[in-house]
């Protein structure tokens, strides 16, 4: 399994690749212009322009061309593109585009891509495919890689297993600073990135790592076990890898071990693996309380319209709750119309300082900053900003309102709702993830839905309620 | 400049260390139980037993268990640990925290702490303080920091400047890898951690990189010109570190060459450097678009208050766009005032379908995904979702307030209304942040304001717009 050796040749590159530096923007991005000028010249059947254009690219800005072509176009720019589209540049490419260009290739096309990749990156291709033809690429690849990534597809979906490479370097205790060099200068099959090497004992249980950097200035004279770091992170092989992205971020980690139930040294993950991870959960929060799923502007209309149209019937139902209070108060309604204008303020903006300590709590909770040492402690502070945040706001809609509709009584109730409903609110918004928290759910995935229910209910239940509790309706 | 040589001692260590193992917890949070017995141990004056149980930790975990303490339990706890809360603590801590500590210390302590610190976490630290208090520390550090740190603070804030090293490898290009290496064993000041070595022109101008990995097996005769990747990534010095992280994550980097405006090399970045921004950029939009600013649940209460407030008074003001609206149908309202509890339903399920929309819009500009290459392509993918959303989502409704209202001609009004209302939402949804982005405005900041305003006032006018003109109010 080989990899890449080309790097980012981007605009910066002071002229290295003048191809290359014409085709993409200061952010990275593929400049509009180069893209069409690619697809033009496919158009025109001029595949050999498009190929000198491309091929000086990166394999991520590849897939990166790849993507942005509308989907009519993608077959006969991959077509003519044959040999630069390759194994790498399939392994940068989104899941959703990668998908429909893998349909059209036979079993045997997809078990050498497979075999050419590393067991990480194969793992991620097979694990979407369907069973059967799963297992039809898989009887199709040399039996080494076959046997890697039947190993990998054993262990559960998004755990450390399916991340981990297998190729590393495992040293015995006994080994000297010279011996290791020369192991390591004799032995061709080795990962293509590696930056520690891992001590063994003699059951394979992993006892110490050393730096690179500390092995090549260390005398060849000097045993590995005096060099070691002995304290080092494992990582279980069934760990979630949301779990391990956290680790390594939280112990900024260039790579660690993977251990097996026994504690026997299987694999690494190094930190290149993992980083798509941390961003990709990191972002999750964002499109989980908005209730998109994936959230990918790849996915097929169909399957978007699948997981959005189940959050907005929920919040279908969710709304019914409010409409349903606000049909206890049609004869209020009637007599004094004007609430049904205030209603949807004081419901609308105590929505708003629902989301926003939402927001805060979710992520707190994504970065274990939130655990149950300082939950009581978050919640004081949540109302203690909602205070604040009620009476300003408070203040300014209930003196407007006396002022414009000339009605203090109207004014001191509405400003009395929108203080209820923001401060209801903010407990709402810490109180509903911590429940979902502690129930085992994701506070992100249910939290908003729950959330809107109760501040629009409360929203309309203030300012309905104490109008016509106070009088002011006649 | 130091750093701790510490690797995280979790529960998977296999009993490496008891005292770290019975601290933390599967998901690597620190323990509420032992958060409690560290503090008791403290309030009963028992410092010892306090130092005893936080002394096997990672600085991280040291960090954590500050910010886990209660504001005013922080200064019993960091005076108990003396000696353990060190500079590496500081440089993980949350920065909240981290000022409320820094603010009691004088500008020696300051400048002995940031003398024990990579140049990075020196200026993450000194960046915060006044400017009067910054110039004291700079004037109490020693030289040689002194010069690192104030040339780094001259470059713009979060820029590569700001978070490169200056101790990096650099070899010229006749050199042989047998000198390389020997360079490597006979210097003593090298950075703590490197993965690869950069060669430069006479002018300073990088040429090439080696990892460590090949010097290592490489023969000592070769000459680093022959064994160098020439293609590589160069950051410019005053690069945003959002777009340092997409790049780093981009091409998988796990370090890179920082060359000043000349093209010469001044630093590199490494990816360990680079995870926790990556995160913070990933994890951002939820916050942006919920208005919350930084949104840490460290932050004083004070300015969380001052951050939302703003936001909910914007919202006040679009809010009342909407109400004006509702007020110009007062007299339908006083006729049939159900349309008072329907129209919130089709403002809020409107709302959400936009909210959708918007969060896939941001997200995908924020990993480079949208470009004006597939723009018009991702408006049109949105509006078909939409569709399909307002078909399925209308019908629902339609059927629900014809049978339980007992009236075709109102469920067929608030059908059409909901329809009306998704599609806008979904239009809206990708065209806001669109517009705002080709403004120059980021689009996750302002997005979610205007698409409610657009969803609310659409919202109520297509309900009670639709019932007035279709007659069915009497």
């Amino acid at each position: 399994m080989a990899e890449s050796d080309k790097i980012a040749a981007a605009p910066e590159t002071g002229g290295l690749d003048p191809g290359a530096s014409s085709a993409i923007d200061h952010e990275d991005r593929l400049r509009p212009e180069f893209v069409d000028e690619v697809l033009d010249a496919v158009e025109a059947g001029n595949d050999e322009r498009a190929r000198e254009m491309v091929a000086p690219l990166h394999p991520a800005d590849v897939a990166d061309l790849i993507e942005l072509a509308a989907r009519d176009e993608r077959d006969g720019l991959v077509k003519a593109l044959a040999g630069i589209v390759d194994a790498d540049v399939l392994a940068e490419m989104n899941e959703h585009v990668r998908e429909t260009l893998l349909d059209a290739l036979g079993p045997d096309e997809l078990a050498r891509i497979a075999g050419d990749l590393e067991t990480d990156d194969a793992v991620a291709i097979l694990e979407d495919l369907e069973e059967h033809e799963q297992r039809a690429v898989l009887r199709a690849m040399e039996p080494d890689d076959r046997a890697a990534v039947e190993e990998a597809l054993a262990y559960p979906e998004e755990s450390a297993g399916r991340l981990m490479q297998r190729d590393l370097i495992a040293v015995p205790e006994h080994w000297k600073v010279g011996r290791v060099i020369d192991y390591l200068r004799s032995t061709d099959e080795l990962p293509t990135d590696f930056w520690e090497i891992f001590v063994v004992a003699a059951s394979h249980h992993p006892v110490g790592t050393c730096k690179l950097s500390t092995v090549l200035r260390t005398p060849r004279s000097t045993p590995v076990v005096d060099i070691m770091m002995r304290e080092q992170t494992l990582i279980p092989v069934d760990m979630d890898q949301e779990d391990v992205a956290l680790r390594f971020q939280k112990y900024a980690l260039v790579s660690a071990a993977v251990v097996d139930g026994a504690g026997r040294l299987v694999g690494m993950i190094t930190v290149d693996d993992i980083v798509h991870i941390i961003q990709e959960e990191a972002s999750e929060d964002a499109l989980l309380l908005s209730g998109v799923g994936e959230g990918d502007i790849n996915e097929p209309v169909g399957e978007s319209y699948r997981s959005r149209v189940r959050w907005l019937a929920a919040n279908l139902v969710t709304a019914l709750v409010a409409a349903t209070i606000i049909r206890q108060f049609t004869g209020s309604i009637e007599k004094l119309a004007i609430l049904a204008a205030l209603g949807p303020i004081v419901a609308g903006v105590g929505g708003n300082a629902g989301t926003q300590t939402l927001a805060v709590t979710v992520r707190a909770f994504a970065t274990n900053q939130l655990t149950s040492s300082n939950r009581w402690r978050a919640v004081g502070r949540e109302i203690r900003v909602a205070l604040l945040n009620g009476v300003t706001i408070a203040l300014l809609l209930g003196i407007g309102v006396s002022l414009v509709l000339s009605s203090p009584s109207l004014g001191l109730v509405i400003g009395a709702a929108m203080m209820t409903n923001i401060v209801t609110a903010g407990m709402a918004g810490v109180l509903v993830p911590l429940t979902l928290e502690r129930m085992g759910a994701d506070p992100a995935v249910a939290s908003s839905i729950f959330l809107t229910m109760i501040t629009d209910s409360m929203g309309y239940l203030a300012v309905l309620g104490l109008a016509t509790a106070s009088g002011i309706v006649h």
